[in-house]
């Protein structure tokens, strides 16, 4: 949980809510309470932000406060194509030396989101854990595959679904080709890869499978900080709802996780995601069912 | 209908078999006979391939043998990610004078592919049709966009389909947004608009519909030369086998293009497409249904 600073071609916010955790909760609690939340934010952070968490169903007893250092912060500047970013700054603050407590009332969770941090933390989270969750889903970073590989790796044997973008998932596995790089990755630990591809979708893998689900052609992308961490949020926030971990409902998972993610891309930060109701989300996922619905006969 | 030669990452062919024509035949005569092909050869074009063209109901008739020029030659090289290449030779030979004549036994045509040539070209073939096809796709690129714009435009008005890529799309319309380019390019004419994004799929738009077909993720792209047109043709071939040429049975008809695409990046030039069968076509049918299937119900 954080402050962002962001810049597009068309649009500039100097402070505002961002943060994997807070995507993450705000999508997944359109599909599941609670979210139990785990983070770190400095006196900074405002209350009311936590209240209209806890409002929509999401705990903060593991969100550890600490009263003398601001909240993590981030300013990026998106490029003319909205596709790549740079980094301004970034100031680790209170993420420094962050070290997650699992609250007991935590314990016994199905379901395990660890959101792109160093792997060690990651790693430290899933060991607290006294039964292991049925669901372990791992984002994670270019930035950690160039300064904490052998840690990633650990990770890595621990999870079963990971999350990467398609820059990252060539850089992770060494291959050009993504169904290489998935096979790979895959006997790397995780039974499931999400390779998110932005504008063009993403594809999921499992053993010899793949599916494909596309994004949906927007008029106008607003801003897409954050966009990958709502994806994530609902995707296993449909997960967890349905309790099923098939290969199939994953399919339907991440197409709901594209869905979020298109509402996300439409206003600054969490912002859209703030408003949406249970009708803007059927309604959007009617149009990705019509995006990709076809009839077909053999030749 | 020209040669080729082609250097990939993977491999390199001195001369081989290529052109629009070529491929846009190999691919429709899957589903459709006769094609009946306009072109231009010179002394160099074999006869065998001409038999082997002829042997799959493509008709030659339009197709103009010069005897003391060679064919158009073209040479290219691709970079690693098969994505971007290099043209390192462009050879016009018998193209430089190329004057289509439209034989009478081809009068009467319901559907008409037009491959990337001058508009110019593109334009008189259209003017020579005593009756007008049921639906003319058009493909085209850059190069004509920067040097023949205003005849590019003309003819759009008379045209049905167009096809281009992504960045064609965006420099045709002055935007970024595809949705916005979309609309404005339908705007110039075609009532419908394919935007191939290779390995990242093509988009259908009409009207205020969007329809989205993936490319299938390869193990190796061998090849990608042709691809493009090899789309087309396995689109008009399919919409000219059912003669049906609405919205709904033009998504079939993207992915029989995508099916049809998937296979000619296999092998070096149209060698691949000389190889499968109906057989062949229904299995990978069946790798797209898997590819984009899912079941969903609403939150």
């Amino acid at each position: 949980m954080a402050f962002d600073a962001i810049e597009t071609p068309f649009a500039k916010v100097d402070k505002i809510i961002g943060g994997s955790a807070t995507y993450v909760a705000y999508a997944a609690s359109n599909f599941i309470k609670p979210v139990q939340q785990i983070s770190i934010i400095g006196y900074d952070f405002p209350e009311e932000e936590l209240n209209a968490l806890r409002a929509r169903g999401v705990q903060t007893e593991g969100v550890e406060v600490v009263t003398d250092q601001k909240s993590f912060f981030w300013s990026g500047k998106y490029h003319i194509d909205m596709n790549t970013r740079d980094t301004l700054v970034t100031d680790l603050n209170v993420l420094e030396h962050f070290k997650p407590v699992v609250p007991d009332s935590y314990q016994g969770s199905d379901f395990l989101m660890l959101g792109n941090l160093s792997p060690s933390i990651q790693l430290d989270v899933i060991r607290q854990l006294k039964k292991r969750p049925k669901l372990i889903v791992m984002d994670t970073m270019n930035f950690w595959m160039d300064i904490a590989l052998e840690d990633l790796k650990k990770v890595l044997k621990e999870v079963d679904v990971l999350l990467v973008n398609d820059g990252e998932a060539r850089q992770l596995s060494g291959e050009i080709s993504l169904v290489k790089s998935a096979r790979k990755i895959m006997d790397m630990g995780p039974e499931f890869l999400i390779i998110k591809k932005g504008e063009h979708g993403a594809l999921l893998f499992h053993k010899n499978h793949v599916f494909f689900a596309p994004a949906l052609p927007l008029e106008e992308v607003f801003d897409p900080t954050g966009a990958g961490d709502t994806f994530a949020g609902g995707f296993i926030g449909y997960l967890a709802k349905t309790k099923d971990i098939s290969y199939e409902n994953m399919k339907t998972a991440i197409i709901m996780g594209s869905v979020m993610a298109s509402f996300c891309v439409e206003k600054f930060g969490p912002e859209r995601l703030k408003e949406i109701t249970k009708q803007d989300i059927d309604a959007r996922v009617n149009e990705f069912v019509q995006l990709v619905n076809f009839d077909i006969d053999l030749v």
